[in-house]
């Protein structure tokens, strides 16, 4: 098929500026962040509220994008396996998958909790839940 | 940031090819299908096992992605909101998220339960669930 090229809706303003400082993701992360979504895409984000769980994909754009295989986890004593065995960065299309809960809300700013990427991230889409939808 | 282009690493053969087959989502479908991954990544897929449930992103070629506000789950009675606030395919970045139980391994063709998406849609990455990792 055709080239596909995402579209980045917005960015994340966190505080996680390298590995060593952030969660292996977030469902054991406290760390607060902020969505700063594009004025463009305003009207998407109709309904979402304060205290909801959000599904945030991101791309991180610091992932080495030619490794197929690495320890689980990057951990040394772990065997080797494929990078679609596992949640590395790492991976052909580094798409990552989080799960956020809604702090507050100002205009296209979304404060959140659990972020478990850098700052700077760039952000190319936000999901409900399901069987929230 | 530089423009984010994504690899296609394989695509999904199965038999639902319109919208009115297609169950909502992979949590209420029991439709099988073939994942074919491309020989390039066969690496990456090294460790997936039969009966493992797999996280697959794929990429929703024939849907709208200029659509910002849509009715949830296409139910005209409810009050229409952003897309964001949805599981809608239209969006725009319309990448789907899936977990389909692996039914059989066959070199690099993966036979799976829990299809949600068209026959031929463009497969993105492949993950293990958070808490199998």
């Amino acid at each position: 098929m055709a080239q596909i090229i995402l579209q980045e809706i917005g960015v994340l303003h966190g505080d996680i500026r390298d590995a060593k400082d952030a969660p292996k993701n977030y469902s054991i992360s406290d760390r607060r962040g902020t969505l700063e979504i594009k004025q463009e895409f305003a009207d998407a984000l109709d309904g979402i509220v304060v205290g909801a769980t959000i599904v945030v994909l991101c791309w991180l754009h610091r992932a080495d994008r030619s490794v197929l295989k690495v320890h689980p986890r990057g951990d040394k004593t772990r065997k080797i396996c494929g990078v679609f065995n596992t949640r590395s960065p790492a991976r052909p299309n580094p798409i990552a998958i989080s799960e956020f809960v809604v702090l507050g809300i100002d205009g296209t700013k979304i404060e959140v909790s659990g972020v478990d990427f850098f700052d700077g991230t760039p952000i190319v889409d936000i999901k409900k839940k399901i069987g929230d939808d």
